[in-house]
């Protein structure tokens, strides 16, 4: 018995349950197990929100310094680890760096069983952002950078492995937010992708490597590298609308508008775009905030689209001084506790994820061999 | 608007369409793009398979000649892979360096775009094979192995890097055959988990790397070891049967019988089941073929359950010397042609694969710093 309905992409199909967040639910806005994420990114710390997404509540003080000691006591990697990185060229996309760190790390530190799995998470949460910056440096260096800094959190930590030097605070919280933002979003493609691989009761390091190379697309993380490539195209908003007419007569897809849940917005997108203007402000820009504004503007003209997390995502990064690049592996650094929390959930009343499909190929037909083809 | 149906593992649930293969309707048996299983793995060799999935039609002579040359032309490693592969402990799991392996080649050759699909899914056939056996050896003795051979398949090459000699004219043709049936089949977990990676644009090795995480797990690939392990508990068919009862009265799952799709058999269990028994005869086996037909006995009596492929073919491929751990890798070498036929698939005419979740978490809560905590 198979239930055929118009189900491209599974769109507005129930594939499970999750008490980890709500998207696009009516009245409720985007929560994290209840927690609205304009409360989560203006009022904790995105330590405080992995914690919430793994172990169901915000932590009270001592749990939280607890978290932050052991996530600080995780950044070095293992030296086989470090090996495998020096392998990679400085050509190599660096989400293919992170898929393969992942993957490797799976190899030198297994999880052994479902006990093990918040174990694993942390270290993840720990390790990724220092192996991409010891990637980062080595393959356009040759340094072999140290993997430690005094950075009590996330943001701070991969900000002063990046640059060399100890971020601003504004920086530091700047890149946290986004963190939050970007922690959780339900069954996105990459969420659901790691459930997946969960399903068949395979491991942690699977679940997070199907996520990382699941995230990697166009249509979905890749989006912030290509908006930021959009905005880059274009000398001042005038050039920028006239830019993107052109695009859109060209019937070109624009990334980072649109959602396949939302409908009318994006609610991470208001707190990403304030962060923009504030970074811009900051920085003594004059043009990339003025310019993504009038892509946003052009695009709600024309075509009813509203910009999405990864629009402005793309421009508050590059006040941080980050590359291009490395705009969706940050994504990944906060998605990890997401894709996280949603193994641990699938497993916790796991059903192997197998759909069906609708055969459209050819009739049975008679084998010929090879000397009659 | 969201479908609500008992969806859970979306059992039942039409998630595409494809041409490749029918599992489970009516009438049709297990065929591949129209030509049934059985022909398939009694008269055509892998290739002509692999072959057959990817470009749509079975080969004919000159086409199947220059597969042939290309796979054999491209099975060495490259020296970054080797250098990764050398970091991997021999105690880690094989599945995990597959995966590594093919996550690192994904940095070293990266897929440009979808013009470069058919370039790589044959450089992922032909060095897995090459990529395991390397680690296998290097792993365990130190011993940097040669990756080429004179074998023109993919069975006796594999065979061949393995034990260092050439193999036996009926173990060819048996892994062959057995590679045959791991193919391809429909929307399976590890291939649904690729289509879901596919569908965010996401590139082919980021899909099969996907693959082979998913596939690890005890409910889907994983189960043919397990299946092992079973079998090799007992030593005789009575034992067996005494054992197999006590599981059962445990409440302990069985690995290797029934499936989601299948209601009353696996037609490929058919044919692996043959190939155990003739090499259980040629290797003058006395017990490990009974056993496991006694197994088959007992499930079939008690629990009304058929073997699936990943039950014979444990014994089939104990028959070749083959370890249990590399077992599962064996099934990635050949579903590696399902998988990437289903990624091109996929993108021909792609939609995100993006389900939605029924939330049963807290209901919206007010924030409280943590000092309130």
């Amino acid at each position: 018995m198979s239930i055929s309905t118009n189900t491209a992409g599974l769109a507005g199909i129930v594939a499970g349950q999750t008490a980890l967040s709500t998207v696009g639910k009516e009245g409720a806005g985007l929560t994290y197990r209840g927690y609205s994420i304009e409360d989560l990114a203006e009022h904790a710390i995105f330590e405080e929100v992995a914690w919430l997404l793994l172990y169901g509540e915000l932590p009270k003080q001592l749990e939280l310094d607890a978290f932050l000691a052991r996530l600080q006591s995780q950044r070095d990697l293992p030296a086989q680890l470090k090996a495998v990185l020096a392998q990679l060229p400085e050509s190599a996309h660096p989400m293919d760096v992170l898929r393969t760190a992942c993957s490797a790390l799976g190899c030198l530190e297994p999880e052994h069983s479902a006990a093990d799995q918040f174990r694993v998470a942390e270290r993840l949460l720990a390790i990724f952002p220092s192996a991409l910056a010891y990637w980062h440096h080595f393959a356009r260096s040759g340094n072999r950078i140290d993997t430690e800094s005094p950075e009590p959190t996330m943001a701070g930590h991969f900000l002063h492995l990046l640059h060399g030097v100890q971020p601003s605070a504004e920086h530091r919280r700047a890149l946290d937010a986004s963190f939050t933002l970007y922690a959780e979003h339900e069954f996105n493609a990459s969420t659901f992708a790691a459930r997946v691989t969960a399903s068949t009761l395979s491991d942690m390091y699977s679940a997070i490597t199907s996520g990382i190379g699941t995230l990697r697309g166009p249509l979905h993380g890749g989006a912030n590298e290509q908006a930021m490539e959009l905005i880059e195209r274009f000398t001042d908003p005038d050039h920028a609308e006239q830019g993107v007419l052109t695009a859109l007569s060209r019937k070109e897809k624009i990334m980072g508008f649109g959602h396949r849940v939302y409908r009318d917005r994006d609610p991470r997108s208001d707190v990403i775009k304030e962060w923009s203007r504030r970074l811009s402000q900051a920085a003594g820009d004059a043009q990339l905030f003025a310019i993504s504004e009038r892509i946003e503007q052009v695009l709600r003209r024309e075509k009813k689209l509203f910009p999405n997390l990864d629009f402005y995502a793309a421009s508050a990064y590059r006040f941080l001084g980050i590359p291009t690049l490395l705009f969706t592996p940050l994504f990944v650094f906060a998605r990890t506790a997401g894709w996280a929390a949603h193994v641990i959930e699938q497993r916790a009343d796991n059903r192997l994820i197998r759909p069906t499909a609708d055969y459209i190929g050819p009739s049975t037909r008679p084998f010929r061999p090879i000397v009659q083809r």
